[in-house]
């Protein structure tokens, strides 16, 4: 099977299995991201209660932890520890790492503590956990590391997990393998919390498929190519954020066979 | 006055007396059931200070209590409270009710401390609460009960409230009068907070009408049929959101005549 | 320059400086906001954990401060007053002031133990806060008060701050220089968070202009001008919402010079 079929594939199998992702997730893109897991295939659930969140994870399918307002550390680890004892897949999204030393520890600790089976960040963030550089104002990367691939491959090794370092090419890796993926659309920026959703599709692949490079480089070429296929419908960033959830929801094997552009490195 | 003729009716007191709708409710929805709140005619206020609520809800028409990420037990307490006294309709959204034990204690004890009006859920969040089976994965229900009436018949006897039980068609009752509801539209089933928003209109036609058992048929068939109205104009889940809305805002008398679908049982 | 060519100016600045706005915010419109930061050219963050807020802001153009759930009180401080040594502009939104009493005594605490340099509310607040008047039902303004201008005049000079009481017709003033601004549209009253959003983009203003009472109402005239542009594509509130948010990303030199209608009274 080709790479494109395997994508294909993949998106197929989400539809199928309807994944639980159990979020924990800031404030911002609650919404969105509930929204997003419902149009990839999946089942979404926003619980942070340390009451119930590890018995909540073990219905999951997959685990994300997005701490992008500094909540929940605390459950986190909970329902963190418990996936990992049931071997669930947890996808961090480390927003804003290197904005301030807080919300760099607080990610470091999450890394640190649980084993993590992707951390998808933009450059910023990657090169702030890795130490290799770049520079996040907010939560936005307005300086890359000079070496992204390093970093992010510096990153996996570390901790023993896949990196994907997402931008104008987002980069996957464990280590050792590396994925590039060519699809995404300039309109992404202009809207808040485009990177906690491709998180969220990212968790959804991580789901169903066990090779996280994979579902990882899949899941990006998927939410990007949604993108380019939303674009031209779009009169600025409103429309384009409904046009583009709408393409999540339609994507078919047949748009990921035309339009998917993963390569190995 | 014929039943279409009654909801017609109720609509347009909705939209007249502009009922303040006080949400303590969870993150994930607060933005879209304010704006639902606005688009069927009332005035929406997201207040849960444990200092504030008791003063907020004696200005409201009803008080909406959906606990769906388990915050604000107290404040809910509270303002239920002074919210009984003044005779003020409470609806609780027993959002992902069978899901885990402490989210079944939590919607369980208000139904036990305060006296709601209307209770509204999926058919799983009700078998859940009433002990006769279905089953919550998440927030939704991915198994209805065997018996979705008498589910809902004894929930409603146990705690002399309004049991509303939505899904493909949607059963309102006091536990003897039955009513049954045929709007809606598959759709909602793609979206995030379609349950919450159906909560929140039930909340607005509780507010101007005291038998909460029309009152509530008459909100569900009201939602959903404005979204039948909206799904021709949709090309996908976030295009629907947004026809649904503006739907939600213009329903008018001549469509529920001409659409709403509500029996006596 | 003319007054409309300042505003063209100043809107311009905003998206070449791109600066960060630093929002500690209510959860209702968190998400709104955020895009509304990036759709006028800003970078936004929501950060609100004591331990990182004083490290945030200042990277900071503008602190927005928005305790419309009353949440962060001593957040808002924290960060308020970090705010105050680096001279980088508080705008303060006191949603629901006149409510009830703990809301309108948290936005009093602001005013007095901070330097604001805007507050950005609707008639009913600003009346609340100057003690002149009107009225809140949760959140919206249902009675102005008698005389607005004067209300905002003693608010502003009481506090040594600008205020702008937006309505029908917006004031700002600095208790001694008016300005008045006459763009908006009535759709905006049937969507949550539109007053936040004024204020989002009076941040963005302030961030880049310390004239802030012309700061201000450019920002207003450009609010408003958007809402007006949007308004013909619109069939309801929610495909308002769309269009709205797509023309204050694209709002031009030559949309201002035509459409912005900014008087000094």
């Amino acid at each position: 099977m080709t790479l494109v079929e395997r994508i294909a594939e993949l998106r197929e199998r989400v539809r199928q299995q309807r994944p639980l992702l159990h979020h924990i997730t800031n404030f911002v893109v609650m919404n969105d991201t509930a929204n997003v897991t419902l149009h990839i295939g999946g089942l979404p659930v926003m619980a942070h209660s340390r009451e119930e969140v590890a018995e909540m994870v073990a219905a999951a399918g997959a685990l994300v932890l997005n701490p992008g307002t500094l909540e929940w550390l605390d459950a986190m680890l909970l329902a963190g520890n418990r996936a990992n004892e049931l071997g669930i897949p947890i996808v961090l999204d480390p927003v804003g790492a290197g904005a301030t030393r807080p919300r760099t520890a607080t990610m470091l600790r999450l890394l640190e503590e649980l084993q993590i089976a992707v951390v998808r960040g933009n450059g910023g963030e990657i090169g702030a956990l890795s130490g290799m550089g770049g520079e996040v104002k907010g939560v936005e990367a307005v300086a890359e590391p000079e070496h992204p691939l390093l970093a992010a491959q510096e990153l996996a090794r570390r901790y023993g997990t896949v990196v994907a370092s997402t931008g104008r090419q987002d980069i996957v890796t464990d280590g050792t393998r590396v994925m590039l993926v060519d699809n995404g659309h300039e309109w992404l920026r202009t809207l808040t919390g485009t990177g906690c959703a491709a998180t969220t599709v990212v968790a959804a692949f991580a789901a169903v498929e066990r090779d996280y490079v994979l579902a990882t480089a899949a899941a990006l070429a998927c939410f990007g190519l949604a993108a380019e296929l939303a674009a031209p419908q779009a009169q600025g960033p409103a429309s384009f954020k409904v046009a583009f959830y709408d393409a999540i929801y339609h994507l078919s094997a047949d748009q990921i066979r035309a339009g998917a552009r993963v390569s190995v490195d």
